[in-house]
């Protein structure tokens, strides 16, 4: 077994009516707060009132940088941390899903770097600080809210690269689930979608030890499999919002990864997916996930899976290891795109096989130390069972 | 669903060879170390040298605290606290299970007080600071290595109490299972009776929600079962000890708790054992909890115990839920008493009936918002069914 660290200190205000809490989170850090979020979807919610309420009651100064989009933009973060600079902020306030989470996490190094922010990005700019962090989650999915780590989509090189620093690591996070009961039944899926993907790319791993850790990522995933289709049929169901949003923060916040050697597969594949095409990263995960697993499946990883499918999905049925592991991986594809209702192919969201051999060479060279490791060959071959 | 907020700031390095970090982590507070620790095991393991080495590379100045005993004195923390106020102290290094954690939490809080140190035990006192903690853990049982809590008994009135102050939380923790190779079987098998406690006292719970942490709960209460006998029965098997260890920080380290509407039973009663009586903590657990799971089983909360039969136990056989319920405690005695091999009776470890009155009547100061209220007349009872 590996050793390893863990450390966690991002503080959660999790539950409805925290957000009084706010004004004093803020103000430990300063006076000036730049407040980003994405397309708007706050204002017509109320919940961009109430935390400009917050921010009034507090005497904070309160700057904006709204409409950060979904795959948020190395270009948009580079406008932010000017206006950072400009107006000597003190604070961010990220409200939104990922996407502003994350895109807010590099504002904050940026502001503290000179050159184009996208060398953050790459790991190439020396940066030692960013701005403190808070946020406010509205969408259940990256996890974003509890861990160190952000996405970036640079359109000009069409790259999606993502990067984690520490000081990027929230101070604190307002996980209210009443935040999420406006999230649609597509995004709700993708959220989903995303969580799994963060618990099967740790699940699925060289070695198998530390036994704790595997029930742990099984109570995830399970987690989800039992509240995902509530919540796309009842939005407000409170408990269903509630079990996703913590779900969510947990798959990927540093517990389940203690002493596991890693090997993440479909992420490196889909960050191609969405930097080519620019669809929703839950989606482009889902539709990759099952088919990489059937790719996978063979007489050394049979014994995974078979777990998976039983520990998962409560698979019991007398039949050999590797049936049963067909029927787990079986039973992702039905939740996926039966129970949640997500498109099943590329073909079904308008992606041919155009950039495969360059998305594939891209893709590659995040998957050489994979579960099962992945050529350009073998990653073209999966993007083509998803047509 | 309660409304919560999560927050655990402690660094872990677990694993084999972190002591490299010991250096670098106490510096960060300051040249003056006081080292505190038990009876002198770590001693005999080479503990004890490997540590002051690594104090010695650092160049920092070392006193020591020893002696600290299991259920560790209020007079303990006043004799420590007056060395470091005389030594200006500036950072405690607790090495030793438990009872040494617990102790040195209040030493580092009763150096900002001037009166008696059981005064803060009892939140009477008002202290806002405490020396920085950091902590090498030897024995897997409390949990204290990653929370803000602590246990002390006073002798003189015969009480044993416990109390969280924020400060008290280790800066760093040090869980190298390797360290508690040397913990015999019996000593084992009390910190896993601990650890399953620490869960059932949070899984009984008043209202079920939050389902992620059920299976969370179930997933630490597995471990511990298919661990424990192996631990100890092969003192040396890494992967054992290792899932025993990190089951015990998130056992109480504040993840299980969130939104559950608490009411601990077990843990008020036993600690009027080990008061009146000095017994291992664990050991009183273990005797009390399935005669207290015996107590409160009725139609209003057989599904609870059907659940924790089913989902720790495995126990899938067609019997009514009230058959099932009453296997799974009867399978947690036999965990207990015949494969982890602890006393089963209090007659057998010497205790009478002599103090029940008295000790119920303190109990019940802490179990009128238990899971099953239990008043003084319950508490007698279930410790008459113990003898």
């Amino acid at each position: 077994m590996n050793s390893f660290v863990y450390q966690n200190t991002t503080k959660v205000y999790f539950g409805q009516n925290q957000l009084n809490n706010l004004g004093s989170e803020l103000s430990k850090y300063g006076k000036r707060v730049l407040l980003t979020y994405g397309g708007g979807s706050i204002k017509k919610t109320g919940l961009y009132d109430k935390i400009k309420q917050e921010i009034d009651k507090s005497n904070l100064q309160c700057f904006e940088f709204g409409g950060i989009e979904p795959n948020p933009r190395t270009t948009s973060v580079e406008e932010a941390a000017e206006i950072c600079k400009k107006q000597k902020i003190d604070v961010l306030l990220a409200v939104g899903g990922g996407s502003v989470l994350d895109c807010t996490k590099f504002i904050g190094a940026a502001t503290f770097y000179d050159g184009n922010p996208w060398d953050i990005v790459l790991g190439k700019a020396k940066v030692d600080k960013g701005l403190p962090l808070l946020t406010v989650l509205t969408l259940t999915a990256t996890g974003s809210e509890m861990n160190s780590g952000g996405v970036i989509t640079n359109l000009e090189t069409k790259d999606k690269i993502g990067n984690r620093l520490p000081f990027m690591q929230p101070k604190a996070s307002f996980l209210d689930p009443t935040n999420t009961y406006s999230v649609d039944a597509y995004q709700t899926a993708c959220g989903a979608a995303d969580i799994l993907s963060h618990v099967i790319e740790v699940y699925f791993c060289k070695k198998q030890d530390l036994f704790l850790l595997d029930c742990i990522m099984e109570s995830l995933m399970r987690t989800v499999v039992k509240y995902a289709p509530i919540a796309i049929k009842e939005p407000t169901n409170y408990e269903a919002r509630a079990n996703l949003m913590w779900a969510g923060s947990w798959a990927i916040n540093g517990l389940i990864n203690g002493g596991k050697q890693q090997g993440w597969s479909c992420h490196p594949m889909e960050h191609q997916l969405s930097a080519y095409y620019d669809i929703s990263h839950g989606l482009g995960l889902a539709i990759l996930t099952p088919r990489w697993m059937e790719y996978c499946l063979d007489s050394t990883t049979v014994d995974r899976f078979n777990q998976f499918a039983t520990n998962v999905f409560g698979i019991t049925v007398d039949l050999s290891k590797m049936e049963i592991a067909r029927i787990g991986i079986q039973c992702l594809s039905d939740f996926l795109f039966k129970t949640c209702g997500l498109n099943s192919t590329l073909t079904s969201i308008d992606i041919d096989s155009k950039f495969f051999v360059e998305m594939a060479k891209k893709a590659a060279n995040g998957t050489k130390n994979s579960y099962k490791a992945l050529t350009e060959q073998d990653i073209e071959k999966i993007y083509k069972m998803c047509l």
